[in-house]
This record gives C-alpha cells, sequence and structure tokens, in this order.
C-alpha cells in the first residue's frame, strides 16, 4: 500500500467578512464540490469554542468530498476537530513542538518566505511551506511584503517539501506561480469574494495545468 | 504509592501590566519560594509562540520550588511547555475535547459559578472548578457579575473536585470563601500588585488557616 501523494494544488483560505451574504459553509462546499482538494479555516476573531465548532462542521464537507482540512494557528483546536492539519507561522507554536504534541497525526505547513527557515520548518517535520505574499493581496493579515516569483522558486530550490504560494494569486498569474517551483497556490479572497465560487475553483484549477511563458 | 492531594490552596495568576517594573518571573519566584502552591499563566496579548517560551520559563521556576503550572486558555501552549495543567473557560476548548487531547497528561480546570457545569466539567474529566468573581474585582476581565460566597457554597455542594474562589479575594475575606466550601483562593492582584509579592503570598497561606465566622 502506497500513501497518496499530498494534494495541495489550491488551498482555499477561509475569511467570514468576504463570504458575506453565503456562510463559510457555503463557499467551502462549493470549493470542495469543484475539486479544491484542501481547505484552511482561518478567524482571527472567533474564540477557540467556536473554532472547534466551526471546524468539526468544516471536516464533515471536507472529508465527505475527499479534500483536506488545516487550522490556522491552533494546534488543540485541529486535535480537537480530528482536522487533517494545521498552519503555522514564526507567532505560533513552533513547528517541531507541534509535531510532538500531534504525535504525527496532523499535517504541519508553516509560513516563511526564507530559503534557510524552510529547510529547518522541513527538519523539524512541516509537510509543506506557505511562501508569500508573491503578488499584492487584498488580504491584509497575509505577510506584508511582495516577493515575487523570483523568491518562490528560491524557496522551492532550498526544500524537497511541497511549496505553495500564497499572496494576490488568480487564474491569471497561477501558473507563473507554478513555474517558479510551487506545488500549489493558496487563496482568500479569489474564491471567498467570487460571485461564483465553484468557477473560481475550476478557473484556478484550470490556470495550474496551463503551460507557463517562465517554464 | 498515593498520589499527592492536589494543592490548590492559593492560585496565583500572572498579569505582566500589573508586575511592572517587576517581570512575571520576579513575582512568580517570590510567590512560590512563600508557599503559593499553583501559578496559572495568564497572558490575553501575548502570541502563542511567546506564550510557549514564557510557560517554559516559569516552569523551570515552579518544578524547582514543586509548585504546580497552568497556562490560561491553551491546551497546545500547556503541551508544549511541559505544564501541569491549562485552565479553560466557556470561549476555549470544551473540557470533555482538552482530556482528549491531553490523554490524561494536563489537569484541567474550568471556570463556573453554575452548580450543573460545574458538575458536568467534573464528569468531563476537570480538576477543579475556578468560581467567581466571589467579590469585586479589579480586574477586568475576571467573570464580570459578583457572586458571594453562597454561590460559591453550591457550586461546592454540586461537586466532588476542589473548588477554587477568585475575584477580589484578600488576606482580609480569603478565610470566608475557604468556609463557605472552596479548597482555596485564585488571586491575581492581590500578589502581582503587591509590594511585596512573598510577603502578601504568606500572608494569604496564613489567612486560609485561620477560622471563619462564617465557618
Amino acid at each position: 500500500v502506497t500513501a497518496r501523494p499530498l494534494d495541495l494544488r489550491l488551498i482555499v483560505i477561509t475569511d467570514a467578512a468576504m463570504a458575506v451574504p453565503r456562510t463559510i459553509e457555503d463557499v467551502v462546499t462549493a470549493a470542495v464540490m469543484a475539486g479544491a482538494p484542501a481547505i484552511q479555516l482561518r478567524d482571527k476573531l472567533a474564540n477557540a469554542a467556536e473554532l472547534v465548532e466551526q471546524a468539526r462542521r468544516l471536516h464533515a464537507i471536507t472529508r465527505a468530498a475527499g479534500a483536506l482540512l488545516f487550522i490556522n494557528d491552533r494546534v488543540d483546536v485541529a486535535l480537537a476537530a480530528g482536522a487533517d492539519g494545521v498552519h503555522l507561522g514564526p507567532d505560533d507554536l513552533p513547528v517541531l513542538a507541534a509535531d510532538r504534541i500531534a504525535k504525527g497525526s496532523l499535517l504541519l505547513g508553516y509560513s516563511t518566505d526564507d530559503p534557510a527557515l524552510a529547510r529547518q520548518a522541513e527538519q523539524d517535520g512541516a509537510a509543506y511551506i506557505g511562501c508569500g505574499a508573491v503578488f499584492g493581496t487584498r488580504t491584509k493579515d497575509v505577510a506584508g511584503e511582495q516577493i515575487g516569483t523570483a523568491r518562490v522558486r528560491e524557496v522551492a530550490d532550498a526544500v524537497s517539501i511541497p511549496v505553495i504560494g500564497i499572496g494576490g494569486i488568480t487564474a491569471g498569474n497561477a501558473a507563473g506561480v507554478k513555474a517558479a517551483g510551487a506545488a500549489g497556490v493558496a487563496v482568500v479572497s479569489a474564491i471567498m469574494k467570487a460571485p461564483d465560487p465553484a468557477r473560481a475553483t475550476t478557473d484556478l484549477l484550470l490556470a495550474l495545468l496551463r503551460p507557463s511563458t517562465l517554464q
């Protein structure tokens, strides 16, 4: 039996305010039904009790569709909800500590645009690196500086785990991020704000199949 | 071999702003050296990475003194720092979920002034109940309403685990809280703001030995 390879072509990050008037559940359902392989629950305003409830609802949706559910920041919430993974950054629990707590039961993502820190995260047990902001972003709390695709390539060259580009990514520029060595892209507004999230998901997945002039 | 009974006569809750110009480490060291059996790290402003570092520093201090270290809110931080327990409230992970994640490795405290919720928390695995605010409090984020010692007695009568009074407790009124059935008291300002935290700790511990007119 061989493990199924980690499919992170597209990570859809939630944003309750952008999804209005739809619920997060509405948008996530549309995205996973259209083929999004991974969802990340992010809600900086919710308390832990609310996050656990929301995560359990989303996990029922993602599991039924064969998609992965990651939780932003909180290892305890991810474990309580039975999620597939947790996404960490420099302000969160260290990757090594998270891996020990989870005892291998969670896929760990780590945000960095620094090749050396990416390599360290890989050694500490990270399953993938989130790297950005690649382009300008409309989501204020995605890491500030715009790094461009050349930096994505540096980070991808430094590690053997998947590197996922994030920040200002659309169906129009996704192929260039992949051509720079990213295994996939993470988006917030491109799907959360889309009038038709299923269509937006399909457009992004198709764009990632397209050969890029950078290749 | 019998387990040592849980000593929660006095839980000292940290507050970095109140401790100024001293550090939390200064005040906690003074308190545990003076006999405080338990410390709770609470810092609503710190991120998880900072909390883990702070918790590890405090754990070295409490462990050396034979005192217990609890972490407010974050089960993952408590596990990462090797703390003795975590204190939860209605906005945090459910007690049952926390107990499953910790697999029995953490003592779980739960805040409530409702006898039925206290009983439920005990069934779910809580090791103690924090009950308040007993009196008026100078710490804004301790549960609002003032419940008085009669309610402490109701909660203590409802459970077999220790009930710890919190909110506005001083050496002057601690004996009355104990007389109402509390196994101990939790304080913030009475020690964090004290000019001499060791002396303030001794005063509280002695006050808890004093017979009360309520007994």
